[in-house]
């Protein structure tokens, strides 16, 4: 995770998917292997971040981006979109939605409180 | 925005807000001051980012707190309390999940790539 500036163009696509639980350790799976071996090398990547939710029931993926155009690359690349439609296979729904950070608030920057 | 460890006890907190467009601004100035007036200080607290979907309908923020105990804390915290009524109140809805990281990918940690 890198530590963005609400001052950049970056984005950030976090997306989460509804998850039967008993799924959601191969969908987990699935998505690092997707990363590393795909998405990670395409240009204007930043950070994937997958998390699963304590009850199992989601997975989220955290994304940081340099540009949307980088993004949107990413959406026509080949070897993404078969990872993402076998992602889509296993999950219920999914729901990417597209931000920008805004305010960044962190315990360790500021030593004086 | 700390970068945590998969091996960590960190837990992460994705609340997602749904919010008439012309209401985002006010709703983000109100977690914004949530944070620095309030929530930064209690114990545990890591980060929090506060992030507006681009076409406006979404407020999301993603923070890290060091553990499940420290956030039920921050929950039964009253001024936290108000905050978040407040907010609620500014939001057609909200969804707050927590989540463990489990895969973290970051292109600066691989200069070799």
């Amino acid at each position: 995770m890198i530590a963005l500036s609400p001052d950049d163009e970056h984005v950030v696509l976090i997306n989460t998917f509804v998850v039967k639980p008993d799924r959601s350790e191969e969908l987990l799976e699935l998505l690092s292997r997707a990363t590393e071996e795909a998405i990670r090398h395409l240009p204007g990547f930043l950070s994937a971040n997958l998390h699963k939710s304590l009850d199992g029931t989601r997975v989220a993926n955290y994304a940081q981006w340099r540009s949307v155009a980088a993004l949107e690359m990413m959406y026509s690349n080949q070897q993404a979109q078969q990872h993402m439609k076998q992602a889509a296979a296993l999950a219920d729904s999914f729901e990417p939605i597209l931000y920008t950070l805004r305010h960044a608030s962190q315990t360790r920057a500021t030593p004086s409180t």
